[in-house]
């Protein structure tokens, strides 16, 4: 029986710490894996990417990025939306600059990429549910990642169940906190509503509590900056075998806090 | 030293499937505790509690019971709120039936437990963090446990901070997907965003695929059913010594599904 | 030169006192208009169109009846769908029954009714903006009468400029208020950001204030019933001249409160 | 039988060109009114008040200002808010810079402004019924004016139902768009849903359209500026005898359009 396929989806990168946690620990990760993807839509100052923090993924490790709701907050991600490693989400009319979806030719594998935007209580795109119904039309994807970047648990689990026996995983990004529904659904789909975040512990999603805190406080608006100090990093590593998931974990690190 | 105070938490009841687990599996774990706490919000049908629910849950071995978002969905609810096991949300209006919390003498320990709920996404209620701070000032409520009903994750990790230190545990409940964030504040309060929830397995948080999945797909209304089947029971157990949590883990049992 | 083609469009009808102050005053407005459209999404009991509502409009002289995002409640309508009179909103996946625009030849005028769904503070449906794109590129249209079922008035101002000089008219519904802002844009596109509705006086839009203001007071849900008494009916009078609009403005009338 | 107290009521002054119109003609209404009223919450580059558009309005005529959801976007409001003139939303937390509400007295007359806050479709802050249930269990307010800042078409109709009979007058703000329901309810109670904005024609809420229309396109964000060229002033015109309003009327004026 063949290796299994195994690739490593690391959550929301946040802010220099959450850079700095993923250069430190990422490199020694790499080995393990054949295929390393690093959501990244809030890399550059907790919102968006530039080509600082795209630089600093790769180079960590990443075989490909994806992005999120906060995708276009820094004008320079346009700049970076040729490179094939980078996909934004799917979900968008004719005509967004860049991608939704990568096709990766591994150690002989073929795995597309998909980054997909949920709708409820956010901001209004594409049906993201036809969007992959006319996405999987295409001939040559491989085995199907899609990292639904959504807020809702019942548009997350819907859509997982949408895609259960078509794509070979559903991992879900965008609150921050991981879930502990790590599965897999018949027809060998993994799930996971949300994988986590990378980025500073002790922080509200990223945030230093002051702003968030005082802004629900006071019921006025308050401005969020990015939470210094050790950071977190969040995974889920899932092993295909002939394009399907057999295996799916959390991973899970911490750097210390000194005393 | 003393024996530390546990308390067992369990998430969302939902519908018959989360009755029928939590009254075949709660007993064997009832001997365990000291105190066990069930979020009952969805216990009647998807929507609510009624007599019926409630009398199922407690039979099974809840000491308190909490509401949610849903709490006023059964009209039966409100002939069960002059029972001081039955917690509804705090932060409402003066003159609302039943109260946002209760206090409890076990075993020479006094727990109040609070159900509180959120705002983000969700209907307008009076603010939850002001409303714990004004509860705090109250005497002789010994250890407090916090089930806060609420959708985003940034408002329940922004409440537990402002908790921390001064209650033992804010559980999070209402997504219905359990996080895998257990731990324990500073000043030794407990803190999980989401308990996740006790009902059916393979549904849309409860509901039955089909309904959520037609919405989402034709982006018209759709009637939710509660999906029959299996279920999983969601919690987390927590122990405290001198009123502080000093451990706090998820528990989870899932009914074996039939072949 | 030649007579201009005088349309009517009457906002939501509500209820049985909607539909009362249709059938009683409509007949006396019919003569002077050449077409007459009446939106009737809350026609049967507050929420969506049955037969006995839809026959009811028809009856009291409406020769095209639009819809809304309650468009679904009444099982009743998909078997009302196939009228050609009768048009759903536009912007939902192919394959929704019925059709998001009708086409009529009225005394040698074609004019092509459109309903349309807008997104802010409401579900997530496709894309309007684009929706009505790729509708304007069909042939044999005629004058485009757009009835825009919005919330907000920034996308109701923003629709209407993306349309000027390619639609007849914009006229907007479902907040169920007559906004004093009705005009001619470049291009001869007559707008309004909401016709209001036709319904009960001295209601919540539409409903007794009871319901309402038990919930705005109490922060729990109650029941919405539809209230009683006298009625109000607002329209929009738009003039075309060679598919274009040359003139635009409101039309309110009141049943007289007894005494 | 006195000579009734005329109060204007301008609604929403928006950047440059609304401070602009307000300038060049509210010094014509003054002599008109014996108390002018204006909500200044997007006088400062469109969001916000800052000291320049605070004395702008002044100087133009206004006797009190009011605010919004968009009052604490600029810090300098911080140090205005000293100024009885200057009255802030009323509905948030003990403790809140400044006053929800101010007394003036006019020639014999006591008239007390009230700034009110929405939270349908909002911000979540304090409950408005019930915070103006307390305040209106204050003595000596005189002739209570309410400007409603919000969104929602039925939670304003509810207010204003709560407060028939109770206050002089509620008129709404927030959409930018007047309504024409203008009408005084029993009691004695003025009421329009919205007064309408003052500021550039041809906008979109009074931002360029070009940058809504891209977001709503594209369905990425865009930047918003303030349309430059011709604006409009709206308002609404309330007349009081022994303070209750016996007259309401929108009152309409508009730039010239250069050809
Ligand atoms: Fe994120
Ligand atoms: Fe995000
Ligand atoms: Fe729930
Ligand atoms: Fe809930
Ligand atoms: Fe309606
Ligand atoms: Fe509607
Ligand atoms: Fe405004
Ligand atoms: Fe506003």
């Amino acid at each position: 029986m063949a290796r299994p396929f195994r690739i490593l989806f690391v959550g929301d990168v946040y802010g220099k710490p959450g850079r700095r946690v993923l250069s430190a620990h990422l490199p020694a990760l790499r080995p393990a894996y054949d295929f390393i993807i690093v959501n990244g839509e809030n890399a550059a100052g907790g919102f968006g990417l530039n080509r600082e923090s795209f630089d600093a993924i790769t180079r960590a490790g990443a075989d490909c990025i994806t992005l999120g709701n906060h995708a276009w907050h820094h004008k320079e991600v346009y700049g970076l939306l040729d490179d094939a490693r980078l996909v934004r989400p799917l979900n968008l009319p004719l005509g967004t600059p860049g991608s939704g979806y990568s096709t990766f030719e591994v150690q002989g594998e073929r795995v597309t990429v998909v980054n997909l935007l949920g709708r409820v209580f956010m901001e209004a795109v594409s049906n993201p549910f036809l969007a992959m119904d006319e996405l999987l039309e295409r001939p040559d994807l491989g085995a199907v990642f899609v990292d639904f970047h959504a807020e809702a648990t019942s548009e997350k689990a819907a859509l997982a169940h949408h895609l259960a026996g078509r794509v070979a995983a559903v991992i879900g990004t965008h609150t921050h906190v991981p879930t502990a529904d790590t599965r897999i659904l018949s027809g060998g789909t993994a799930f996971q509503t949300d994988a986590g975040f990378t980025g500073p512990l002790d922080s509200i999603i990223g945030a230093d509590p002051e702003g968030p805190l005082q802004r629900f406080l006071t019921e006025r608006p308050h401005r969020f900056t990015v939470r210094d100090g050790p950071a977190e990093l969040n995974a889920v590593a899932v092993e295909l075998v002939s394009g399907r998931a057999v295996r799916a974990e959390r991973y899970h690190y911490e750097e210390e806090k000194r005393t």
